[in-house]
């Protein structure tokens, strides 16, 4: 069993995580939100505030090809798997200031604690600051963890373009990014990854604890729906002569609701629609609406979206509807480190906070890590469950407790021997 | 019982419905549609092709204030209150070639008809090409026939703007109308009005009638219906902690569509509905959506809206979603005149065309003279029900069949001695 970290400089914490939200686009005084979209002047001013608060900390700093940055705390041996923390730097638009920055700095926290504590340790120690994971800007998600796990190549961006027209390519090397000569982001020398992260939701508030420990992450399915009835007169077309593409979406809409409440941690949401012609006295002639299927179990997610896209047909096929289904995005369930989970657990049992294990119902850099090195997740409470909002809010030593965790788990990781 | 009169110049109508079929506004090659906005260049052409046509017919021209045209085949008492016929020259964006212009061109014909097969009437008969009535350009309605009747002021347009910013009175005045030296629109020498019109629906198609006569229009009620829940993330949010706005959207649409059906001759419909933030993973904070419900029993339709009003309060309730209903529109039924409504009833008899007694659930014109003098509306069926759309059809014999009741009915109101 390790030794407990505990971590309570609230106000370095608190003045950085101010100072990362400084960098980023405003849309007009009263905009509090941050913006700070990937390859963009505001992620350059952060990453390179970052930088500074990385060396600030003792850390030897670098880049890779795609502006992930990486700051290392050197092991006695050198060669020894590092042991990785961090998150991502970029934000959705008008996001909040924890998003992404809270891991990477409770990570620089975490490092700079150990250090100072309990000086070099036995494996390398690094905190990363992934240059994208929100696809806010190209839709493409993941660009930095994936470029560093190798599910994304840095050369494969380059028909990706943002809403002005500029490839991913372009971006990339405009900032600086990009070149031959930069070190490649794929890395192989990865011993074990855990990221710090506010969980977004209201389960941890709602049930009073003070640490999720993140047991894996849900797969996804999403969905395109599209209806096509027929553009009647409001007034002159009987209600039993009606094809009516809108009153079969909300149709579908209640059913899918009803389904999803009887599945036990599953979650569906329509959270987007589009109505043809759009007007008050015309009956739709085509709606479209998307699907955003979530769930633990691959098989239970599987089965549900096939039952569901039944049941779709059979309410298609009543009201005459002509019905197009077209998936976009589908991913399996990501379990986290079974091992690593538990010693967290311990890790939380040593501090004295109140824990519980739970899924994780938003993508994180860490899905992508779990199949290649040891993975773990800590989450700490999220007021409201408001996240991707100016609102977003955990408190100062909420803050601290997780960074305690991370510290201390950090701690058996790089500087404990090995049981073998 | 009067004499009948049978139209059968299919080539003299279908000629002209094209000619006035031409002047309209293009969106390229293949634009079919038909677009003349109140007061552009297309509308002035038209109303000037109408003219030259009414000229042709041997019909007086004039022009009233507001740029109504009206063509005149004197009586032997020219003081004697006037019969009038007539529609709207102006059309939805990209509508369809019969859609009022069939009820200009088909009065044109029947008075055509009259004057040269029975001479010149007892009292005044006109056929009225109405400057507007669908409310296309400029955000209100039946602005022709409504200065006619009184319910409009030509003064009073004058804050309304169309989408680039013209006011109405500038438009007006641009186009060479709104004058103070024009002859008023206000009529007060009305003896009745009959109305005729393309069905814009499905009913005699699918009942095989080929004479709809018109007992009322049904009274209107639109409101927009706005739901604010709590935009959340669509992974993180459990479905028992959610305030969904378009789940609720959905069930209350749903409930619209059970109570209408029920409800015999009652039409209602969600035309439109706005999505807030409207992103695929984001829970729906804030969705509005339309109601446009009709019925031609004014207390039928009001009880129907309050109940339903009533249930869509429970449903906010129960599911904690804030809400806001609008009522923006609320028109009560309009008979028709019952002695006209018997009397077309014995004209299509008398020609050996099947009929049926039905309500209008587009709004019309006549609904402006029905206060006034007696009026009275003859619908000819419309293939599919299809209209304001390039698809409107209805054959060249369909339209002589209209014109054959509308000149029997009008030789009677005008030509034959009163019962009196």
């Amino acid at each position: 069993m390790g030794e407990t970290i505990r971590f309570g400089d609230t106000a370095w914490l608190g003045e950085r995580i101010d100072g990362l939200a400084a960098r980023s686009d405003r849309d007009g005084e009263s905009d509090r939100g941050v913006t700070r979209l990937l390859y963009t002047d505001s992620w350059k001013e952060a990453q390179h505030y970052l930088a500074e608060t990385m060396k600030e900390a003792g850390l030897a700093v670098r880049w890779d090809k795609v502006g992930n940055l990486i700051g290392r705390l050197e092991g006695r041996d050198p060669q020894a798997p590092v042991v990785l923390t961090g998150s991502h730097v970029d934000t959705v638009r008008h996001g909040g200031h924890l998003d992404g920055a809270y891991g990477i700095l409770g990570g620089i926290a975490a490092l700079k604690k150990l250090k100072e504590s309990r000086g070099t340790p036995e494996r390398p120690l690094e905190v990363v600051s992934f240059c994208e994971e929100e696809g806010s800007r190209f839709p493409i998600a993941y660009w930095g963890s994936g470029n560093m796990t190798g599910s994304l190549d840095w050369r494969g961006g380059g028909d990706l373009k943002d809403e002005e027209g500029t490839s991913l390519a372009a971006a990339m090397e405009a900032s600086g990014f990009g070149r031959e000569d930069q070190p490649d982001s794929r890395r192989y020398d990865l011993g074990a990854f855990v990221e710090l992260h506010i969980e977004q939701g209201v389960l941890l508030e709602r049930m009073a604890k003070q640490i999720g420990i993140v047991e894996g992450i849900v797969g996804q399915r999403r969905y395109s729906v599209t209806l096509r009835g027929e553009a009647n007169h409001a007034g002159t077309t009987p209600m039993n002569m009606r094809t009516d593409a809108m009153a079969g979406a909300a149709e579908m809409i209640v059913r899918l609701e009803l389904l999803a409440a009887r599945k036990a941690s599953l979650v569906a949401t329509t959270g987007r629609m589009q109505v043809a012609p759009n007007i008050p006295n015309v009956i739709p002639g085509t709606v479209e609406f998307t699907l955003d299927i979530r769930h633990d179990n691959e098989g239970t997610l599987s089965w549900f979206c096939d039952y569901l896209i039944q049941e779709y047909e059979d309410i298609a096929n009543r009201r005459g509807l002509g019905m197009t289904i077209t998936p976009w995005l589908a991913t399996t369930p990501v379990p986290m480190s079974l091992e690593l989970t538990e010693q967290a657990e311990r890790v939380c049992a040593g501090i004295g906070l109140s824990n519980r294990r739970m899924f994780s119902g938003a993508g994180h850099d860490a899905q992508l890590f779990a199949p290649v090195c040891p993975t773990a997740m800590i989450f700490v409470p999220s007021r409201g469950g408001i996240s991707h909002s100016p609102d977003e809010y955990t408190s100062p030593e909420q803050l601290a407790d997780g960074v305690s965790v991370l510290a201390s788990l950090l701690y058996e990781l790089a500087y404990e021997e090995t049981a073998s």
